[in-house]
């Protein structure tokens, strides 16, 4: 009798949005396995991750599986979403098949994955998880718009700007670099923070990070009142380099 | 009369130990250039993203070129030094050609290139300078531990724990994960505000994340009182994903 041996999940990050930030291990990865699966909004809706990884695929032997992950405050739907994602996954797994999970950027920070590993360990706790970090957008944008990130001493605060509220403006004073993802919505908020502490000056936003689109945002003054692209980075620095 | 065109200085991260975390275009980068420089800890020692890249260089048509970063807290001959190898590097772009500067993990966090990039602003202003991001320690630690660093509303801190004082037990209670950096000398010391924060449970340490010696280490109460290798990264969850 043939022992049944339980595939491997591969996240793979695919880096910001510039398909030459793919690593070698990733483009392995994805070249090696018989299908990956990438996220998508809603059905029918295209794929962030799969428009990089698509390129690399050979559709004779390779399938690209997409995924709906609905982003919505509504914590019983999401979760019951991810427990069904990851039984299409264990599905292939169980099999004996590898499979990969392409996500935007890096798969520990604000991915997906992490609820497909989660939801998986309890479909299928046999399957070996593996993860493949690829370059954040806070990487991205630091080197698109030559902001360092940290020197020697320095602290670095990563924040999802949406959701913060009075804490933004003491992280603002104790740290030497603040970067705000998920501006959307926040921008207004943000600036106010910002001219209070006389920082404004220090901060850069940058959009669709190495996508034919990006944009490189010096003067953020002139955002407030704007809508900020999802996929938007600022970075500010409270001394210089 | 020829127009003497300035050539471009590339900081490139390498990644942070696994030559296979090398993005496409760091590769690209580095094979297209006519010189490479890497940063020495020494004259005469070994050169950590040197082993990288070497590899991928063609000797019949590309230098490596070591340069020497003393490490030291001598701020008059530090600075020196950068111009010093600015100088070095700006000599070859003062000819038109290019040149990559070839860094560990990322060029924008806890990277010499800061310095080179600054120099060289003096020393050479016609210069372009371009960096290419690269997969830091911080992403690599979470990856090999399969540590999430953040998921939807939490907050992540980046922290060189050799320099931290007693920010350090404030900044562990308003973050949701805390990734120190730096831990030589200063493991004992983080140890005792895990300890009395509650959180030593919720720490890891991984060593020399992708090398063939990688070590990750889950009961961090273990390491009290060892010399901790200076490539070590931790990560503290606050709370559970």
């Amino acid at each position: 009798m043939a022992v049944n041996r339980v595939g491997t999940l591969y996240g793979v990050g695919v880096g910001p949005g510039d398909p030459e930030l793919l690593t070698l291990k990733a483009l392995r990865v994805i070249q090696q396995v018989p299908v990956v699966f990438v996220p998508i909004p809603r059905a029918g809706a295209a794929s962030f991750a799969g428009s990089i990884v698509e390129p690399y695929l050979d559709p004779s032997r390779q399938r690209l599986e997409k995924l709906v992950f609905a982003m919505r405050d509504d914590a019983p739907t999401m979760e019951g979403q991810w427990v069904q994602n990851a039984r299409t996954i264990g599905a292939w797994l169980a099999e004996g098949q590898d499979a990969a999970f392409a996500t935007e950027g890096d798969p520990m920070l604000y991915s997906t994955f992490g609820h497909i590993r989660q939801a998986l360990g309890n479909v299928l706790p046999d399957a070996a998880v593996v993860a493949i970090p690829g370059v954040s957008s806070v990487h991205a944008a630091a080197a698109a718009a030559l902001a360092p990130l940290a020197d020697r001493d320095e602290r670095v605060a990563i924040l999802p700007a949406m959701y913060e509220g009075d804490e933004l403006r003491s992280t603002l004073a104790a740290f030497d670099t603040v970067v705000l993802l998920k501006l959307s919505g926040a921008i207004d908020r943000v600036l106010d923070d910002l001219e209070e502490l006389d920082l404004v000056d220090r901060a850069v936003v940058v959009s669709r990070c190495g996508w034919p689109e990006e944009r490189i945002v010096r003067d953020v003054r002139s955002l407030r009142g704007q809508r900020i692209d999802y996929f938007s980075t600022m970075i500010v620095r409270g001394k210089g380099l």
